[in-house]
């Protein structure tokens, strides 16, 4: 049986994304902070992870990209999972008696309309799966969750009401991270990590040779180098798979106009 | 007087920046909501407001660019705030009775060497300065917040240690938002957004005409669209002010080839 780290609680989102990615025969193992997940894949403690990597809504999620920075891990699959956000009481609890609502406070952005309709009164929280499990335990009659309904089945809570969030392009990327990279499907993408030199063009020069080899960039990122003020690491993602002959190329001529290139692996492509 | 809005308590980082930047003699408006800070430079309630834009351990504030993509307000300047935490408690504590440390998540991560040597407990809280304005309001004797050394003054706490954050590379980036376009001052910025047509290249062929025109980018950073998923708009400033002839070839030839455009300003280049 294949074993997947992902963070969180039982219930999360990530864990929604694992089953729907892996199916539901593998072994979960839930860590509470994403730095565990990688370094669990880097050590061999499990076979796979599944990671955040970016919301249609929030945008990237800085966290994994700093971490794919020295990860010795590679990127071998993507997943994208419809964000859909329930409430959730205890089940003897009256929803007309319940004033306020605990959750990510990126979930209770995301669900103002629903929130203000019912006049809760917002509570953040560190998870969405722990405001739920929270709420069990502390037996909060006069809270609610929001979190995925995946949760309220774990933490035995009932579900009040379904697809409360504002937005229904709500939609989180997810990475699979593994060992050894992935073989060619015929339909793939690349990710990979650059640094430039400071000076007029240095970036357009980079993407250059995928312009010219005709390769689609999909996403382009960049995070702070961290030890040198107002310098920047690129992440990019562009079609096409490390042994087709045009990303080679385009590769050997980006590995001439950076400062450091690494490499995060193939994958088929979802999104 | 120059009347000035920021986002969050008395004594938070975004004071210190206008205080750095405008001068002691300015009327300082602080307000709960970043977007309440964009409203009352459009609605002219202030005469301008200062806002974080980038760290260089964090990145960049992604609330601040989905703001700057529908604001009528334009970027009238920059300043850089070199961030040194203070760790604070009351000043009739005994620090060695001392158990839990209050802080933003991002300040309790920037000053984890510090935390684990005096074996504190972090507790994140919703702001630096509220933080300390806690502890102060509540009379938390076993408690201390992470905060600027200017919060400890505002609410009349005692400075246990200063200096306290894991990295000395640790700068926010400000940006200051006015009615009108600034003058060329000689050594300039200018910040722009753009979307591209989803084809190979598209980003290469938007940042060809800087390139060609020797103007150096200082910054990219995407956002996602939120009503097209996996759709981005790149905001990016480079060297150089809307005045100067290569910038307006430049725009002029962006123009074609973007799907949207929107000019944010040209502000004298600090960073």
């Amino acid at each position: 049986m294949v074993s997947v780290a992902f963070q969180g609680e039982r219930g999360a989102y990530s864990e929604e994304a694992a089953l729907e990615y892996f199916g539901s025969g593998v072994e979960l193992y839930p860590m509470p902070y994403l730095s565990d997940v990688f370094k669990a894949v880097e050590n061999g403690m499990v076979d796979m992870a599944i990671v955040p990597i970016e919301n249609t809504i929030e945008g990237s999620v800085s966290e994994t990209y700093d971490l794919l920075l020295r990860t010795t891990a590679k990127i071998v699959g993507e997943h994208a999972l419809r964000i859909s956000h329930c409430f959730m009481i205890l089940s003897d609890s009256d929803p007309s008696e319940v004033v306020e609502v605990w959750s990510h406070p990126q979930a209770l952005s995301q669900c103002r309309g629903f929130i203000e309709s019912r006049r809760l009164r917002p509570v953040p929280y560190y998870d969405t799966a722990g405001s739920a499990k929270m709420i069990r335990e502390m037996g909060m009659k006069k809270a609610g969750a929001i979190a995925s309904c995946r949760a309220a089945e774990y933490y035995g809570l009932k579900v009040v009401e379904r697809g409360i969030e504002d937005s229904k392009n709500n939609f989180t990327r997810f990475i699979v991270l593994g060992k050894d990279g992935a073989q060619p499907t015929g339909r793939d993408k690349t990710t990979v990590i650059f640094g430039v030199r400071d000076r007029p063009g240095a970036l357009y020069y980079a993407l250059k040779h995928f312009a010219e080899n005709g390769i689609n960039l999909t996403k382009i990122e960049s995070r702070p180098t961290k030890d040198r003020p107002w310098e920047y690491y690129f992440f990019i993602d562009f079609d096409g798979h490390l042994e087709d002959e045009r990303v080679k190329q385009s590769l050997d001529a980006l590995k001439r106009e950076v400062t450091f290139l690494k490499i995060l692996g193939s994958y088929k492509k979802v999104v």
